[in-house]
């Protein structure tokens, strides 16, 4: 057998391996934020994660891929193969977005916004930063190193969730008379497993991400990635649990779990480069970066049902610094030119998309759909209608 | 290294990858189910559906592989992995046939029938279609080309179905006077779980069927496979979204996951032979399908709370027909001789063996036992014992 | 290309898939559990469960790994993919054990235990059975054949089970004048869900526990470990059914599916050894164990509310000594020796751990928090607030 076949074949089946686990994040996304919103609005949620799913994915097939990578050509690996892989990632960037601004937006403006995410604006940011790289030869070329997407996919989605929100508002009854009220999670067993299987398939996100396993000194890179991947997570869900213990005496599921996501965004940008103690420093920050944001967040009244911001794009910046700190090859500086560049194309474009999308169909629900809930109004099924309501 | 051990060692692996993904659609299944049915019904949905994957997969090990492939030898994997991959997909068969008589079909019956599937009907389709072949030299030899099951599983479930519907009758209260009575969902975050699930498995079910990965052309064939299957989903989604958009101005959850499921039926005869384009067509048209069948069946009086026929029948027919649409190299003659000869072997099989059981134990559940909820009466076990019912 | 170099790939890639696999058991035990507790505790056990999975893989990181084999070195595969596969195994010792305290434990004393399992306790069985081996030359040495750890994992924990349950106490309420009030499971699905993930999990970790699957006998080998794990489960669950049905005409399906983890947990010793038959025998004892191990725990108070100690502590013996039963090259009185020097280990150092964090944090949660339910103090987030409570 030649070495090329074998690295063709092994490599293959790798991406497809990580690919599958990938997609146990389109559940994933989907029973995390179906548990964090009311009953109410239940149903309307896991109906956009899976228009999401669905709309992201045929557009990137059909526009964005060419766009994002200049060619379907591959040579290391089944062309099908590695489109698979790429497309797992869309969808993410439109699921970051849509969690923050759950519970008082619709569906349809939000598809229509997910066409452009997935056909336009994420596929520029891959082509400058692992595609084509349009940018080439210009003073704005990217040098950043981003493995798997703390910049790419994390502060992609949590940018064009801050555009979301300054356009959308808060939910109706959220910020009264200057008081921020509470609204409680609906179904905790639901966060749970959402949050635990965006974990698992953060093994194939970062772990397919090193790009091949047929060599092995690959090998090692990637069960190295999938190491930092998970120590990142543990160290940021351990944090989180001793701020909320010493700070409240309560152990806040919410918050370990969104301490555990923001130190696994954060590892995102360089597992590959950490030796294996790194990461538990990087998850930590990660962590008490999420703990720490939430509130200011409220603060600043930018309604965020889910705590996106803080996991997604707090720590997309965090985690793609992080790797120009700790990593003596990498520049400080181009990691932070990255982030600012990157900031500086898709803040603005989503703003202008959404501001344009917002002139055809309103993405806020009017207050009395809200306060009835979503459900009834744009998807006609109730998420649990033979439960009776406490509150 | 010998080539022929390479190729073991990695079909071995990927068998067995495989097959694990089919077994997610087990939690698949029985979560689509529960979530779809109401909340007294829910445990004996479970049940069943726990009670099919243990006595079908054994049935099937004790008898059924034998009968359907004549021999356990392998040659190219381990007969351990074959069989593995064979076995996980026994199961679908009478998953497809209970959840359409669920909410009055009672765990014994059931039961014994899924012995004669796993054990007799279904291997006999197995083997005329992908197996021993016990037809070769007769008229009735098939040339049908189905990769992973659009007639053998999908719509041998179907079939089984019809002929179950048939003599068991639908819930009590379901049609009364005349009218169709709309009977809710109980839990939408479980159907949309389920339906993500079955997805995932589908991965494994359409690109395990390849049967090999170990070379460059089969690694090709597998992840086009995969990608098709995936595409074809997206397409049944997104129609079915369009379409009740458009009627109703809503967009029912479960008829898009439907026409996610319905273009996935329809795609799996033959992803690795179509273009990576026409499974947008296939899977569109799958899609559609499911949302006109739906009402039809109901107006039939065929009640079927999880819409399997839609799903798997219709689709399972038309995906196998699609194949001599779509691919010059495949005979439409032959895929539809498929069709009738597997329909006109199950569906009075499926009567027979039915109608025989129901002499012992009636499958159908006292009327007075469906109001109460089967849960009570066949499990012992209420699915939510806590939780206030509204209705 | 290399021999050995093929199989450092091939053994790291099948060991990262082997781990993702039993990462999936976090869920599994989370969701389980989740659905086994009235609603007033779901939160805390999903909470326990969490911190788990972080503490005791981050203390098994940092301490319990070199400690139980020694080194970091491996030269099989990359040494980063044989850590990962081995911390994937950490956190079910604890949860074994966490489950069978529901309702009535803190999770602080809980996290401390934890911290011993991880970093001493479980690395000394470790240490003796699998790893560095200190007791090599000793009289004490073990020469226990024990795969994937039927006495290594599963009655470790359930020894430390024991030890916590006698020092803890029933739950309050449950034995109240000389009667067992029964106290029903919350949420079904949950349970089913998180069942079947457990199952699916033990394809890795019994699959992956055979080192390699690099040759044509080693793909052999783990072939037949996953199938012979499978079957024992069907056996379990099938006879579990089979005793219920016609003990009490009724499916009890939280008892058909102990039976078959009781199944899984007994075939973990030695699924490579048995041919395709024997694991029927085996997992149909331990299907019939649980059956008739969990009232007899019940009128010796012992308040197991998940059945954990009949699944994991009366199986795992059970499936420890079947090797020595049913397989003529493994001697009987290595594996009774094995299995008492673990238990002479385990359940006194637990005792001793348990006793001394009782004497600073109490385990046990008072009467009036137990009353109340543990999420709302210990924390401070409901698990479905929206639900209006029927009991």
């Amino acid at each position: 057998m030649l070495e090329a076949d074998f690295s063709y074949i092994i490599d293959t089946f790798f991406a497809i391996f990580a690919m599958t686990l990938i997609i146990f994040m389109v559940p994933g996304f989907a029973m995390l934020e179906a548990g964090l919103v009311r009953t109410k609005n239940v149903t309307s949620v896991l109906t956009i994660n899976t228009m999401i799913y669905a709309v992201a994915s045929m557009t990137f097939f059909l526009i964005g891929y060419s766009y994002a990578f200049g060619s379907w050509e591959n040579s290391s690996m089944s062309m099908y193969a590695a489109f698979l892989f790429q497309m797992a990632f869309v969808g993410k960037t439109v699921n970051i977005m849509s969690g923050g601004v759950s519970e008082r937006v619709k569906i349809m403006p939000l598809t229509l916004f997910t066409i452009a995410m997935a056909g336009f604006i994420y596929p520029t940011i891959v082509n400058i930063s692992w595609g084509a790289n349009m940018l080439e030869g210009t003073v704005l070329a990217l040098n950043m190193y981003d493995l798997a997407g703390s910049t790419v996919i994390h502060s992609t989605g949590g940018w064009a969730l801050l555009a979301a929100i300054i356009i959308i508002g808060p939910r109706k009854g959220r910020y009264v008379n200057g008081k921020i009220r509470v609204i409680p999670a609906s179904n905790i067993p639901l966060v749970v497993l959402g949050a635990l299987l965006l974990w698992i398939g953060w093994f194939g996100f970062n772990g397919g991400s090193v790009g091949s396993i047929s060599t092995k000194e690959s090998a090692d890179a990637v069960a190295l990635t999938i190491m930092n991947t998970n120590t990142a997570g543990l160290s940021g869900a351990i944090i989180a649990g001793i701020i909320m213990y010493f700070r409240y005496h309560l152990l806040d599921i919410t918050m370990i779990l969104n301490g555990a996501l923001g130190g696994l965004v954060a590892v995102t940008a360089g597992p590959d480069l950490y030796d294996m103690y790194t990461p538990i420093m990087v998850g930590a920050i990660g962590g008490a970066l999420v703990v720490f944001a939430v509130p200011i967040f409220d603060k600043l009244r930018l309604d965020d049902p889910v705590g996106a911001l803080s996991v997604h794009l707090v720590n997309g910046i965090w985690g793609t610094l992080a790797v120009g700190i700790f990593v003596e090859s990498i520049s400080f500086m181009d990691q932070l030119k990255g982030v600012l560049v990157v900031a500086s194309f898709v803040f603005p474009s989503s703003l202008i998309v959404i501001f344009v999308i917002n002139k055809i169909i309103k993405f806020r629900a009017e207050d009395d759909v809200q306060m009835e809930g979503l459900d009834v109004n744009e998807v006609g099924v109730e998420a649990y209608p033979e439960f009776k309501r406490a509150i």
